[in-house]
Order: C-alpha cells, then structure tokens, then sequence
C-alpha cells in the first residue's frame, strides 16, 4: 500500500490552471508550472498558460490522458519534475482520477501532488450569479468511464431530488445522442419553466453564456463544448442573473 | 427585471479566498480586495487576507450572511466599492446566493460581481488524490434554509444512485443529530469498507485529513468544523491517497 509515495527524487504535479484565463489560476498553480521543466497536456490549455513556460520541454498531447500519464511517468522515471496541466480543476473529470488510478494499475512509486484549481462548475455558477446556491449533483454524461445505465440512474435520482444539476460533456463521441436521451429525462422530471444556463467554450475569447428555460431548450441551437447547469424547484431568474437561493420560505436568514 | 443591474456608482465582489492560504487564492481575488476600500466577511476570513487590506475599513461580521449583505449595499449606496470575502467558494453555501436573493427581495439596483474562490470540496479531494473523480452530490446538513425532509431525501437518493456524496456543515446548531441521523441513512445504502475522507480546519494551522471507512467512523471522535467525502462503490484507498476512478472495469481509458 506504499504505490503510491516516491521513493523517485522526480515529482508530478496534477494542476487545475482554472477556466482559463490568467486572473483565475491560483499562485500554488502558476509556481507548479514554473517549477516543473517538463508540462503535459492538451494544446489548447498548453497555450493558455504559454507566457509561463517559455524554455521547458512542452509535450502537447490531443486527447488521452492516460497517454499524459503515461508520459508524465517516463519522465520522471528519468528525474524530470513534470506538470500535467488540466482545464478547470483536476480531480473533476479530469487528470488526477485517471493518473492516480493508473500509478496504482501499474503498481508504481512515484510522488504526486494535486493541485486544485476553479473548477467549471463555480466558474459557470459566478458567471451566472448563484446558480449552484443549494444542493448540486455533477454528472457527466460521458460514458467511456461509467456505464449509461449508471448515468441516467444517477441522472433522474438527482432531478427527482430537486438538485440542481450540473451536466458536464453533454456532447460525447456519439454526438447529441446522451444529451437528448438525457433532456427527455429531464422534461419528465422538471417544470418547463426551469431556469437553465449553459456555459460554452469557457477556455476561449468565444466563452459565451446563455441563460434559457426547459421548454425554450429544444429550441436553442447548442454549442457542442458547454456545461449546462439545470436550476432546482426554487431557481429563478433574476435580470441577468440565474439565481439559486438557499431560503425555501420567505424571511429565514442563515 | 432590472433589479440587479446597477444605477450606482458603487459595486459589491462577492469574493471567495479558497481554502485559506494565499497560494490558493486567485489574482482576481486578491486584485478584488486590494481594489475596494470596505471588506466585509467573518473575522476568521477577514484575518487570512489582513495581509491585503492595510488602511481599509473592515467589517467583521461573525455569523450572518444576511447582515453582511445588508451592510454591504448601506455601504454602496453611500457610493463605496465592496468586497464580501468568503472562505471557499461563495457561490457553494456561501454569501453568493444569500446577497443576490436578498437584492431581489428588497428591489435593490447595485453593480454585482461574484469572484469563485478554490472550492472546499476541490480543495478536499485534492488533499486526498481524486476523492471527487467520478460524479458526485454536494449537500449541507444545515437545514436552516432547506427542509430537513428535503435534505435527507437528496441524501437518500444520491446514496443509492452511486453518487460520491459531499456532505457540508455535518455539525450544526443542532449540535451532531442531524449528523447521526445522516450516517445512518448512510450506513443502509453504502457497504461498511466504503472510504471515507473528512477534511477539517481547513483554513487554520490545525487542519486535519482523516482517512477512514464507513465502518470505522462510528468509533471515531470528529471534529466539529469539517467537510466529509463518502466514496461511491468504486472509490478506496491507496497509501495515503482516497481515489474514485473513472473506469467501472479494468483497462478502459478515456
């Protein structure tokens, strides 16, 4: 059970560098980065953070982040310190589950360290106002890693329960099919009038944010890169504001 | 449906600092803070950022968001900037959700940013390893502002649809009832080797991690001041890390 502490001089550091733009990745973050001579991860979010490692040996990698771990492992098996960077927060649908869980598979003995980032979800919520204000299910509809009959069981249990529900990667390999099998479940369960908001493209100068309702949603051509947050019973919108408050009664204060 | 968009000259940042220490806290936090000449929040918070407000007017407010709220507009509407800080987030059970509803209860018009902060949960789970990496349900005990019956509805359900379960402010004026009510719902959904992580004092010198099982934790004294990670049916312990991968079965990668 010692898998998973280094007995390597070389360290890994699993970095959320935030929604993306500088303002929001934390100093923990940008040290990390600066530290390391070697950063994996993808092209895009390897752009992002371009003004901070000027001289390192950058190994942009498209889509797998098993292959980033894999990477990152050989690496520092030769005693580089390497980053893996990861849009948003790492341990949400992101590098650390993948690369902790694969230190384990493969039994190896290197040192880790995970460092937090913003994650999508507050970002989107700030972005909205208080969209997250009371309790939250996080759901990916992406099902490589966990089976559909999983999802969609923990899909309609979340929205029976009044959470508000937070979908990430709405759109997978298979196109809109989970997110309109998904939205047929959702409009069983909750009121058209249900505010949702979507954010897209969040890493981008593109980041756009809409704000709709679940009888307007089929309406809406959807961005493909987007996060959709769908209110509880107790949402509401308030001028550019999607608002979740945690009083369910008027005039009760904390 | 103007009501939250400002006619004053003054604006109100709803800020989060993290998890305390200022390596987790964002540029535009700090520049949010260093930026407006009245913070208000609790004196816990007030004293990690004292480092950033030399020669402001502070406003320690030790328990109620709705009073921060209050003091913070009285303040913009004498045509001040101000910053509400909290710890974490503020848009997870923090001032986001109460100041945004209360301007719209009172009809206010006041220029309104919110500043995500490093989230406990993200914090937590990076502490861990990926305590958080698959999908997961956040939900507060404190059931000042949500009915207990709905609180222990979304806790039941999220339990048995497999959801990691974030469980927020355990202990409340209640003092640990609804706690023990809650690990028993807990204990007749979940398998007693299910790991669990509790994360306490995270903002002080005394914060602990604590790694144990859903059938130990009976046995163990817990702090008052935590927030505490139930993994799902995947999720265990590897040397000093909790990890809820992403593949149900073996050799799936992204």
């Amino acid at each position: 059970m010692l898998c998973l502490r280094g007995n390597l001089n070389a360290k890994i550091f699993l970095v959320g560098i935030g929604p993306g733009q500088a303002e929001h990745m934390t100093p923990c973050a940008k040290a990390a980065i600066v530290h390391a001579p070697v950063i994996i991860g993808h092209p895009d979010n390897l752009l992002q953070i371009a003004h901070l490692t000027h001289g390192k040996e950058l190994l942009p990698l498209q889509h797998n982040p098993l292959e980033r771990s894999r990477l990152a492992v050989e690496k520092a098996q030769n005693g580089q310190d390497v980053v893996i960077v990861s849009s948003g927060d790492p341990g949400t649908y992101a590098i650390a589950a993948t690369f902790l869980d694969y230190l384990r598979q493969q039994n190896l003995n290197i040192d880790v360290e995970v460092v937090p980032g913003i994650g999508l979800a507050s970002y989107a919520s700030a972005r909205l106002g208080a969209a997250l204000g009371n309790d939250s299910a996080h759901i990916s509809l992406s099902d490589q890693n966990t089976p559909w009959a999983a999802i969609t069981r923990r899909l309609s249990s979340a929205l029976a329960a009044d959470f508000v529900v937070v979908i990430y990667n709405p759109f997978g390999k298979l196109g809109s099919a989970r997110w309109e099998e998904a939205l047929a479940l959702i409009a069983k369960e909750r009121n058209i009038n249900t505010p949702i908001g979507i954010l897209s493209q969040a890493n981008t100068s593109n980041e756009k944010l809409l704000m709709t309702t679940l009888g307007q949603l089929p309406q809406i051509a959807l961005p493909t890169d987007m996060l959709i947050i769908i209110g509880n019973s107790q949402s509401y919108f308030c001028g550019s504001y999607m608002i979740t408050p945690r009083c369910y009664k008027e005039n009760i204060g904390y």
